[in-house]
């Protein structure tokens, strides 16, 4: 794995989760970089958002560290929360930081106050081991239910040289009761400017972190940070295409692991909507078939059931005529001019039905806009996992 | 069971359901009846509904009968569907009724053309049997995957007399691949304006049938239909307001039924919403946490999970400010000035969630308007259920 230039990694055991496993990890820069970020839209905010979104508001080009702790949320905890998040940025001036140079994350529990002896014991280990771990020790450190580490890398050759870029996220559905569903890391060593660097994260969020639907649930400590150091070379215009893709790429790859990791998921289904009316129309629609329980059910029992995909396009909100639109899954037309297409699917689509990845098209036929949505399917074990899992 | 006068049932196995099981029911007024209806919004609208909208519009006092059929839904079956549905119409001349002054419906498996052999076959013993069942019995040639027959009936006093109302329905969650996930029919005997028995059934509906929640989705065959044959007295305007109390807990009584009857569901949460700025406010609010799988998965383990309940509060779309919220389960506040009320919930509440009913009530502080829906829990049985039943 290729890792940006100029940022160090580090992990510690403080005892937030179970012992034996890492839950405080920081990524360091070794120069201030420019810094983007997108957090979550639910009104309930945690209190590392609040503090995250005011310190990348003032000083986006001066920040030189991310610190996510797991195991805790610091989410519905008030003004405490908030303060006691303060301080956890404070502590780290044993590793030379300042709090207005640090974008804070926490993932976790909800509703508990962070237990800030377990952080101060955590810090000396956090020094120690600066530099000394890689990346999926970071990427494990932040995990929660998520069965497995989820990273990606890119190398980009700009028009002054090479620049790398990589990513890390967590995320498996909203667990109860810790409503932190997925948090986003993204490090780059290009040098880039800020305004443009934070477009071009919210743009790539959109067509991949916001372009996931495990349980339609969102959580109260979502965010995808970025920071980008630039002790590589320098993006120029002409290099801003080719840099973007790279970074849309990091985000699809941890986006897509997110919904393979889903809570007792056992497929991904894509959903691309083609000829909708709009953008707005075209979420409408893949997000009514995506996070419907019956076609979720469907997909587990590999059932080629249009019959449930069109009931819930017909309900999205979207507009289109019934008679316009076309139904295909794993590329083949099953339904169109309002009645199915007569055939064997249960046999025809057999094998198509058992790979991890299911292909569901919805041709709206009343404009242009497309979208494509990652779903994971509904199975007993998401059902178990999520009723055992208990407060 | 007070039955209202004037009013025929009769039922036949025809073999669209597995054989030995009443699959076609049909109410006879013996004067032409007031009628309203309410149907689904789907895109996709099943040709009974499509037949039956415009044959209430044309003569909405001259309204005969309703028949409806299981097994089959006629939905999404072209001009075809709409033509055969037509000819089951003019089948019931048999019975000395017009196709003018017939309601249709149907409930069932998508996508399939109606066996019309099954249906003349049907016919004779429809009219043999008329006057010869009982509300039970049409209750139960309704059902599909419902477990039990739906049923309810009230007598009212108006000034110039007793009136009764008698209500059957089916629905249990949308099956597949059936997408008829409920049909209601009402019986009165009251004489009113047809007017205004729309108008009464739509606010009625709005607040029972359109205020329950198994899966989020709604069909393309849904449909309550009501009928009022003025053979007892006539409805003067100061009985209005009492007619349109029993009329609406009929609908209410029914629609509860369906929730307690939801495929796999163990048990009912009680949605009430109250201060929000509006009706939609308070929709969004009541739908975004009795449609979370979370919430839903909590519910049906019995776990006091405040914090799911907030995160699909937060995400709803609907305005509060965080801090006046205070979401109470089963009476106690739980969640008040955007922190956990701290106790110990496990003990305090074991009792009250092992009850069929749990209510939810979440205080927003943004306003006047109020709600209650009426949600399932979500269970294995559910993913089982509908996993397995294949097209």
């Amino acid at each position: 794995m290729s890792i940006p230039s100029g940022f160090q990694f580090s992990t510690a055991q403080c005892g937030f989760k179970r012992p034996g496993r890492s839950d405080l990890a920081i990524v360091i820069s070794d120069v201030p970089a420019v810094a983007a970020g997108v957090f979550t839209t639910n009104r309930f905010q945690a209190a590392p958002v609040l503090v995250a979104r005011e310190i990348l508001e003032a000083a986006p080009s001066g920040i030189r560290a991310m610190v996510v702790n797991s195991g805790q949320a610091n989410a519905c905890t008030g003004q405490e929360g908030i303060d006691k998040c303060r301080i956890t940025l404070e502590l780290l001036s044993a590793l030379g930081l300042a709090p207005s140079e640090i974008l804070p994350a926490s993932t976790g529990v909800i509703g508990d106050q962070l237990k800030m002896d377990l952080w101060e014991k955590g810090i000396p280990s956090l020094r120690e081991n600066l530099g000394k771990v890689g990346l999926v020790d970071m990427a494990r450190a932040i995990m929660t239910t998520d069965t497995f580490p989820k990273m990606a890398t890119r190398e980009v050759t700009l028009a002054a040289g090479t620049v790398r870029l990589a990513g890390f996220c967590k995320g498996a559905g909203m667990i109860c009761p810790n409503m932190a569903t997925m948090l986003g890391f993204i490090l780059c060593d290009a040098g880039v400017d800020q305004a443009w660097w934070q477009a071009a994260l919210v743009r790539c969020v959109d067509k991949s972190f916001n372009a996931i639907t495990v349980d339609g649930d969102t959580s109260t400590n979502d965010c995808v940070l970025a920071l980008a150091n630039g002790t590589a070379v320098k993006a120029e215009s002409r290099d801003l295409a080719v840099l973007e893709e790279a970074l849309l790429e990091i985000c699809q790859d941890l986006s897509y692991m997110i919904v393979q990791d889903a809570e007792g998921g056992t497929k991904v289904m894509r959903i691309n909507v083609y000829g909708a009316a709009s953008l707005s129309d075209a979420q409408l629609a893949a997000r009514a078939v995506g996070n419907s329980p019956l076609v979720k059910t469907a997909l587990y029992g590999r059932d080629p059931n249009w019959g449930r995909i069109v009931a819930a396009l017909g309900r999205s909100g979207a507009t289109f005529v019934p008679e316009d639109v076309i139904v295909r899954i794993a590329g083949m037309t099953i339904f169109r001019q309002g009645t199915p297409v007569k055939a064997d699917w249960d046999s025809l689509l057999a094998s198509a039905l058992r790979r991890d990845t299911v292909d569901i098209d919805l041709e709206l036929g009343a404009g242009e806009a497309e979208i494509t949505l990652m779903a994971s399917d509904f199975t007993e074990e998401y059902i178990k996992i999520n009723a055992e899992y208990r407060t």
